[in-house]
């Protein structure tokens, strides 16, 4: 969880989508929307490849203003473990940081429903949902929760 | 620590008194009020009867504005453990967001005070006190902290 | 961790300097100045009685609004250990709660870069580097972070 994080807040970005299996579920989903059942979320990528193509998107692209993330989060409750996966769920606050003015905001709250898998002995995400609490993202979601 | 919340946030808020032995306390106090030894906070239950009461007159009167919360903990300090009693302390802030807009404020940060008994391989608080930093609660203090 | 955060968080603050080794590193500085490999931030102490002096002349002027700190941290990861030397590294945010009229804000987020040297069965920071990812500090930096 620590490592993944620090990934993203240290604009590591390349490594991120290492921290997911080939074939994988990542996805951004408002909390009403998740309980509602919808998919339709913030983001959502299916594969390995898909998250690759966001970083790389977003790398040329590069035409938001500057701001970084810090994540925040609480210590991991695994809730279930069987067949070789884990199932864990860890609250989160990612607190966005404006890089020219240095003004903090908190930028999403939630928390992470995970499926992690040991392969090669290191854990990465079979699935991973971050279902923010709030409905509105003040802005275009572009790097990672 | 994380179960606690994890109820308390993801509204299974019924779950709650279960955290606590049947003769217990549970109280949200300011901190100039704890430092200076009053028992009178924000909130006072001495059983777990109050705790169930709390919650049922929560869910039935339901005239507050929707809000929940997040909470975002610290790893916990153990700070002494004998006759069967733990006592530990955890940092902790609560973002409260709004449910119709989505707007978040961090509305509590501070520690909780644990006496913590295992029972029937159970790990419930004997006390736990939450002791907010901040003399003002922006609103009434209707879910527990 | 959580130690640490709780001897400034509690006003304990005569403790902090006992979590240094005698010759030290403690800095606080912004992530822009650190990345750029200056040394300059907006703390640098280099040895135990620097840390404190600095806390007695905290007690003694006592000029700035009366104001505490909440720190919340994420677990911790443990990046190298060899020699002897564990170096970790820990998200946290720190919270301000001003005294008179209970207001908070996010006063400082970033991560602890940390060398940690275990000496007479007492973990201490051999260095312990602040990184704060905003390049403001609101206000005068008084208390440690």
């Amino acid at each position: 969880m620590a490592d993944y994080a620090a990934a993203i807040d240290n604009d590591e970005l390349e490594l991120w989508p290492d921290f997911f299996l080939e074939k994988c579920l990542y996805s951004v989903i408002s909390r009403s929307n998740y309980e509602a059942g919808r998919q339709a979320g913030f983001i959502y990528c299916d594969s390995r490849g898909m998250l690759i193509d966001r970083i790389r998107a977003l790398r040329s692209a590069n035409v938001y203003q500057p701001h970084l993330y810090r994540h925040i989060q609480s210590p991991t409750r695994v809730v279930a473990a069987s067949n070789g996966v884990i199932k864990a769920e860890t609250n989160y606050a990612v607190i966005r940081v404006s890089v020219p003015d240095g003004a903090m905001v908190v930028f999403s709250v939630g928390r992470y429903l995970d499926e992690i898998i040991l392969e090669d002995s290191r854990a990465r995400f079979r699935s991973r949902i971050a279902v923010t609490d709030s409905d509105m993202i003040d802005m275009l979601l572009v790097i990672p929760v």
